[in-house]
């Protein structure tokens, strides 16, 4: 084992990062030390390269960024029993306490102690990471990296998919970044009737129909209301999946729900917005759900699932590919909206 | 059979109402006519009265105004196999259509071609009233007058209380009006755990303590974030049921709601407003459910079955009696605020 | 309008149909007559056919049999609104009565009333047939004869493949008769991980593979607990989905079954049979859901869905085609076993 | 803390135990050591002084026997952060991996590497045991002993009563046991409509009325399936919860229960047995769930939750009281059926 290794990391609180030479990290007695393989960007890391009110309230630096990642496990605590040196696996982000009542209950990804990997702890965008144990998810060996990778962020759209019953259902997707792209696909694996989508980058809406959507829109250019309508022949949507986080996509998505339908909700807003309460939801009867990262372990199986079955390609989600070295360019294409994944590999 | 009987009419668009003679409704072949036995002030007649924004919009007067009615079955129409002449029965307010893909889906409470007894067609506030037989809901015959009325109100109680899993758990209802109060009381019937309850009616708060709540607060004088913390060991509640549509009663609704909680809504605000979404719905992963009207028909066997094994008593919800002469003194109590329901008898 | 049409009716007791010229029907007023454009051949009418116990109970000749029917609206009774004259329609074969308490709350699929076409009612082996306004499913236009009337026996297959959450899952259908096949279909539009199917026909099993199955086995010959446990990593399957009533394949699918696993249950068994409750059920934890018809009309809407989509292609389950003066040939085709579908035309 | 202390141990194979002087147990790094302060015996207890074939098949002696304990937390482990020593805790029985697919999924009452106290592992007959910390459930320090040692056992009843929707609803309890007793009390305190309960014991059908039974039964000399129909206005009940494990009580249940009805089963049967399929789950639509265990730890959460609010009041159910030094009579006691719970105290 080395006992230096380069990481990106975030310094000194202001935009950016370096790349640094650090120690290979120690690991407790039940974490594993994982070769990292592979890792992508996640819209949080870019949220942190840019130093935005969110990241300045929640990153204390220096720390390692990045936590889509996955690897070799190549060391291991004590008392761990799972899994195995030599094994190939991903990495779940949340560090959770396993003694909160939330944690107790099966409702892990709502644990009232979570800790952020690459955001509160050391993260992956280095040549090794520690982690605990519990937060190694082993792949089949066969599994590709570039597959294994983007299984924690694929998790964010099957929990968000799975969250309603889109069986046979016509669905909206409001909003065709890459977690949305997946989501798509989740939907049209899973039996959805129809899939509308909305975006507003034409590269991404374009994607969005090279995904599986019967109709990709551009949310303020087209005539999006009256369009839905027409292709739902005046019934609107059973189920809205909300992964904008933009009042008026939102506005929109609602506005198109039946009464009765199912709204799950992945997309952050920037603040506080005017929302019409009567009519979408309440005289409307929606059923709407918050969703917050993936179901603690339930959503990694599920993705597995669809994987594994062929259910779900995700090869295509990955556009563009960076070494270590070459961050400031990964986030760039990452920050120009017409990219899928962007992957770095150390 | 009288040829003409006495009715409060909505005669004329402005506020107020008038007891005029009119003739006794004919029925079509799928109705029935009922001698009304008893009646029931709910505050949809109260914004028809005050001729607000909304009933301005919506109803075309003149009509006989009342929806919350009971009577005995005294002829119906050709077609008609149920209920019997001389049934004892009480009126579901929403004429369906059984025919849109809501009706033929279990789903009639959210019919697209729904009539509104009292708004859109003549109501109860009268000796007589016509309605579609399948609105009528026979009670048993010992069942008293004042409870069989007040069913159809307490159905929206039952429908948004039972909308949710309240089992063992804290739960918080905002908003003691008559529906809010009767939610407290069905929430106790059915295991709720601890009852806490906002409203700005000194009275209305008392008459919650009463029904059944633990801990009754004054929702602008009290502190009362803080209290529900602290009884709830700093975790907030399970479960809220809105029913106030006050944008300040949802905004401490949702800031007590546990992650992962339930909110069932019931409460109509007066206009839009700012809502912090990523903090009440999003990262709370809540489960947010619109009720509307009550559905058809489990909720009113719902109602039955908490009213006939005892579990809920409505009768102290009567606060007020009045003939159906006495209508401006009946509705001058109910916009009082210091009132459970108000009787009206012809 | 002809007076007289051919129809295969069940004259007297005991075994064979014959084919008569009889009167075509006569319409209620809440009725439409509809002219036969395909009908399929489905395992009740062989049992009627057989004179087999069931049938000698349950129906009194003379009738005209056969309920999966398709055709065109030619006439109405005078208080139909819909379907309209010159609609394409399938039809349902539950006559439910509307108001029981099953049917008033979503639940018509249980009438207590229910009265069965072909089987208690005229049915449509026939050139024309009267069935009630609601029993018929407009279908649109375009869609294919063979399609449309296959919908009926598809939604035993989505009623039971749509009982249970099979995303991502493992998933064991016992018995893979027309029902059985279509529900592998079903499976695999849904997002069923891997379908394993068993039968006792060498034709049966073939065709399971070609309809999505992962592996299909001889229930009797191959070593299916073995093969099956191989196939799940010693975890065996999420879901059963028993279509067979086999005594022995119950058992083997229950063997098979992770605890806490689904399984619903559509096959009939010919007689009560012993059963391991312990292992099978309560030890287990498992999740038991008897299947009855199709859902009012909920299930009709999901088989629209799936079928308009593209995600289920019933095609290859139609096998072969007699006329309707051929129906003995026909159904010694569908007694072989050797068969999917098997279509009649007038 | 002593060396040395007494306890009830299963010495040999064969019926009976011994009292002994054994070393007070040494805990693990996660384990904490509890001073015993009160015990109950279960009907699992009784099969292992009896040493019938399920005993002797899974039972290894020598062992403590005994796992419904609560007691003091005087030591713990070198990595136990909860609960706190001197903190008042009751036992959950069931030792689980937290490793395996059922573990992570929320599901660990069903893990697939369950030790069980007091049968795989040392139990609480005894002054002292050792258990993980994760088995111990912190409770109020007021919370009386008697009622602190029944939660595990009425963990049986809540996670039974609770598997279904029961609000309401009339219900049938098969089988009056302790378990039977506390079901009895939570359906009542969850809002059921009616409860009928049956047995063979004169003892317990009359407990069962006083837990709050509508109509407590003779489940052999009274004519059960015609009164419960008349009782039910002949619709039969909406809900089985099977607490008894005989067939003929099974089958009596599920005669009287409805299509589409809900059945939750506890009791373990003495072997396979035949069962009428088709008219008891495929025709009917039932919906069938086995119970296994407590839901870890929801249902100890639930279960708090009943007892805290004092909705469920458990001591009734306690009717003897005994020495650790006379469990012979405590055991005699428990096997005639004469009984409620029966403590032992060391």
């Amino acid at each position: 084992m080395p006992e230096m290794m380069k990481a990106v990391v975030k310094a000194h609180k202001g935009s950016g990062f370096e790349i640094r030479q650090i120690p290979v990290p120690n690991i407790g007695p039940d974490e594993v030390l994982v070769k990292v393989g592979a890792a992508s960007i996640c819209g949080t890391d870019l949220h942190i390269y840019n130093w935005d009110e969110w990241a300045a309230g929640r990153v204390n630096p220096p720390i390692v960024v990045g936590h889509e990642i996955c690897g070799e496990v190549v060391d291991r605590g004590s008392v761990v029993t799972y899994p195995e040196i030599g094994d190939f696996v991903s990495l779940e982000s949340h560090v959770i306490c396993n003694t909160c009542s939330f944690c107790r209950t099966g409702l892990g990804h709502l644990c009232e102690n979570t800790s952020l990997i690459g955001v509160e702890r050391d993260g992956g965008f280095a040549e090794y990471i520690a982690i605990p144990a519990q937060n190694a998810w082993p792949n089949p060996p066969d599994l590709p990296l570039e597959i294994a990778v983007l299984q924690e962020n694929f998790g964010n759209a099957v929990h968000t998919a799975f969250a309603v019953d889109l069986r046979a259902k016509k669905v909206l997707v409001t909003g065709c970044g890459p977690v949305g792209l997946m989501t798509i696909a989740v939907a049209r694996a899973i039996g959805a009737r129809a899939i509308y989508a909305t975006d507003i980058s034409p590269y991404r809406i374009d994607f969005a129909s090279r995904m599986g959507a019967d109709l990709a829109l551009h949310a303020t250019e087209d005539q999006v209301i009256e369009l839905i309508f027409e292709a739902t022949d005046g019934e609107g949507v059973d189920v809205l999946l909300e992964m904008s986080g933009a009042p008026s996509a939102i506005d929109q998505g609602f506005t198109l729900l039946k009464p009765g339908g199912d709204a799950a909700l992945l997309g952050v807003a920037p603040e506080p917005f005017t929302f019409d309460w009567n009519y979408h939801i309440v005289f409307k009867a929606a059923h709407v759900l918050g969703i917050s990262g993936r179901k603690l372990w339930q959503t990694w199986y599920q993705a597995r699932g669809l994987i594994r079955s062929g259910a779900v390609d995700l090869s295509p989600l990955v556009t563009h590919r960076f070494k270590l070295e070459e961050f400031d360019k990964a986030f760039e294409t990452m920050a120009s909206g017409d990219s899928g994944k962007v992957m770095l590999t150390p």
